[in-house]
């Protein structure tokens, strides 16, 4: 049961957000910018370093919802989303996107400087300062969105297609306030 | 020296903010939000668990920011800053605030529910809804921020009068985006 009273059944995020458009306000402009705006990184490839960060920190909800809106922008779907939540070393993805998730998996860890070496093999797989900041920041972000709808024991949907039908959504419409 | 190209020699998430005015625009709507808007704790209490938890995190710009910031807000000033940043259990603040800050403690940590007894302990004190969910919120937004400005390994100011003309503009203009 959540910890604060939340006067809708709405799971996760989704529930705090109606309880409280104040604060729903920026934090959906700032999922939109980095997950949706202007970027060298694919949607797909940002929703999946959400994604990834999400199962790193062991927050279901999100780890669950940006799987699916990652699976539906990026080529090879549900089963890419799948092997890099499973083993980064061996799925599928490109070299770049390989060593941006490592970096992900360093922002979300202790906070302190990224080893020279995760940024160095970014570079060499060909990422320059605009993904390794986008990455930064996107998994930065994640550590937020985690921690609220973790720390604050937020419910998890019942129903089963809950996930895909946010993916449709997000696609189509972004992440525009709630309802 | 930062992990990517900032083309200014400003330091902290300044630089980053105006390398990136995409991002920073958002970043800065969402700290007005949290930090400044309407809500039932002061703006100098709000500014306090930014510091507590950028302190925490070892985010020494971020931490000597919002020291400067709450500082200027809070009926004690800087003495009741310190106070908290060295020992919070002697610190002199209401029994409300330093349930709150033992709150943001939690929300730094690893990423899982709130314990009851921390969340009981601020009811206790007298704490509702919002000021958990206000206080969960900035903690976690300071988890997004200290690593920003961390993982890049942004400089630090040269000027020692840097945090404190940093508190007159935010006092009196807020989190307006960087010029």
């Amino acid at each position: 049961m959540p910890h604060i009273g939340i006067s809708n059944d709405l799971p996760g995020i989704t529930g705090l957000m109606v309880q409280r458009p104040d604060t729903a306000a920026p934090l959906n402009q700032l999922a939109e910018t980095l997950l949706r705006g202007p970027g060298t990184l694919s949607r797909g490839e940002r929703e999946l370093i959400a994604a990834y960060t999400s199962e790193l920190n062991e927050t279901q909800f999100c780890s669950a919802s940006h799987s699916a809106f990652a699976a539906a922008q990026l080529e090879g779907g549900r089963d890419v989303v799948k092997a890099v939540l499973h083993d980064l070393d061996e799925a599928p993805v490109t070299p770049r996107l390989r060593a941006l998730l490592r970096i992900a998996a360093e922002v979300r860890g202790p906070v302190r400087a990224l080893s020279p070496e995760v940024v160095a093999a970014a570079r060499a797989a060909g990422a320059g300062d605009d993904e390794i900041h986008d990455t930064v920041l996107i998994a930065a972000a994640f550590c937020l969105y985690n921690r609220y709808v973790s720390c604050l024991d937020t419910e998890l949907p019942t129903d089963p297609g809950y996930y895909e039908e946010g993916a449709e959504r997000i696609v189509t419409r972004g992440y525009a306030p709630p309802r």
